[in-house]
């Protein structure tokens, strides 16, 4: 995995480890009051324009479920993780503030491994603005565990949650489904072909984006800054982290309300049907369940459409129905079949 | 490890486990706006008198490092993972309000292990009045993972650093020291005296303090509010979670300056003496290196001597020096040993 110097974490000490992990990073924010380096950060809220609520979320990238070191560059992962934490924020409307990370690391990780695993925390931040405030890290005897907690701020008359929708809103998502997931298995497809191969060269020529979508994702803060300049607020909105049924349903659940998508308007890339159609997957099942593509699926009033087209990057797929008449997807025929969720993943 | 009725955790989908896991639990703090079910938490922090600044701090235990299910039952691991969170922001003289959770759990865990973990998070709640109000629940294919991440508050006067120890003040300790290393190495040792044994029943009769120093530890709220009550703001404040001599050089790294503690000033219990003796273990080593303890360990000035010994708890165990003096362990007969961190834990 390495052909450079190798560094054992227990040459450096705690103290020693911190320093050269966090020592570069500096704070964007004024509310980080603190960065790393303390039992806890220190924040101001008020130093934050709009910053009438604080909002706070929390995931977790476990080896081997979420991530795979033999095709997982160690610095994308550090970049997934603020991504991940980001978009969670930008799903209520709010914008990221300060990060923590917490690892647990096995003794096959070098410094070095941890530096690029910093790295990608690193530019994360500095693509979000968002400040390293503090973080755990503790010896693994299992996989390399990285969780990821996130502050930030919004507006008391712009948060989104999930529970706003209303009969006849328009059911709206940004950029495209399914890529990540045929990113991901794409590269497992790969693995399993190269194993034991005494010089893996895997040709991934095509498929650059797909592969992008799951090593290097986004958050969409562009949409929640054009949603904010437009001054349009969604009804309710999501993260897709489990795919489109799954986070719809969400969406139907906490708004008590049902839905109508229509499989001709979901977004798919030119290259994940291509992909698609050599792995025989349906690329519907890919767009609807297939998870990681953290975009946006939120919902306005109808009489937003034009403000939503102006915007651009964001696709109308439906519509909100009463409660009561279910999830569907209605087929080109007008046929309707019911969305339900996979199990938990 | 369960007689009762499995059920496995597929079985309920990821809607109905979060829904049986966290329904019982309700909110303490009115800057608690919204509990788990959106993708970030929504807090107020004017809500909290005097939280003129946020406090954000994360953990994470892990499974065969920090704890060994064969002896640590899930609901004391819950309970655990709520203090070691608290204690951080007590340690910065903040009050904890708002938790996420974190966990990865391996298809061993039944759905009943989930809920006395939870059992034990939601006691851990009560105690300190902390507001459970996210989370993210992943599968692990190796062990379990238990992170937490606490927002706190304090007052912009009130805060205590690590860095702001001076010459001359006094180093001030809470409880005592080793007690929960020492229970730590007494579950070890019972462990590997029953592997094999059809019908095992330690015996841990007469130590039944050191077990719960270990499995069912304190964060020291009280400690925070009585220095609130007899107006004392400490100079520097650290919790012991990696031992004393750690977190002693800790206080002399961030502040710039040099310590000297006297051995027979350090609180140790007759428990922990006792089972020091009958293992070969030095309590010294037990009270400077064993984490886990929990308590909080800060310097006043040395004027606030008597409003110190008033409180009651507290042992002074040494003062500050001036810079480049070294972190010193006077012993009694006036002899000075170098106190050095031990390697990464």
């Amino acid at each position: 995995m390495e052909e450079k110097k190798r560094t054992e974490i227990a040459e450096l000490g705690e103290f020693g480890l911190i320093d050269k992990l966090t020592g570069k990073f500096y704070l964007h924010n004024n509310s980080s009051k603190t960065g790393v380096g303390d039992d806890a950060a220190v924040i101001d809220p008020k130093e934050d324009s709009g910053g009438n609520y604080s909002l706070l979320s929390t995931d977790m990238l476990l080896e081997g479920v979420d991530f795979d070191l033999v095709y997982f560059p160690l610095k994308h992962l550090g970049y997934k993780a603020v991504v991940v934490a980001a978009s969670d924020i930008l799903a209520m409307n709010g914008r990221p503030k300060q990060l923590t990370v917490q690892l647990g690391v096995s003794s096959k990780i070098s410094v070095q491994q941890l530096e690029e695993l910093y790295e990608g925390i690193g530019a994360g931040c500095e693509d979000y603005g968002i400040d390293l405030v503090g973080g755990d890290t503790r010896a693994s005897v299992n996989g390399l565990v990285v969780g990821v907690s996130v502050l930030g701020t919004v507006g008391k008359d712009s948060i989104a949650f999930r529970s706003g929708a209303r009969e006849n809103d328009l059911i709206c998502i940004t950029g495209d489904l399914g890529a990540a997931y045929m990113g991901l298995h794409l590269l497992e497809r790969e693995k399993r072909a190269l194993e034991g191969h005494p010089d893996p060269n895997p040709d991934f020529k095509g498929y650059e984006y797909l592969l992008r979508r799951q090593l290097k994702p986004s958050a969409r803060l562009d949409i929640v800054e054009a949603l904010q300049e437009n001054s349009l607020v969604p009804t309710s909105m999501i993260d897709l982290s489990d795919g489109l049924a799954s986070d719809l349903l969400q969406i139907c659940k906490s708004s008590d309300c049902g839905a109508r998508i229509y499989l001709d308007r979901l977004p798919i890339a030119r290259e994940t049907y291509d992909l698609c159609e050599k792995m025989h997957i349906d690329p519907v099942v890919a767009a609807l369940n297939g998870g990681d593509d953290h975009e946006l699926l939120f919902t306005v009033p109808l009489e937003k459409q034009e403000s939503i087209t102006k915007i651009g990057g964001i696709d109308v797929i439906g519509h909100i129905t009463p409660t009561g008449t279910g999830a569907m997807l209605v087929t080109p025929d007008g046929g309707e079949i019911a969305i339900t969720a996979p199990a938990i993943r």
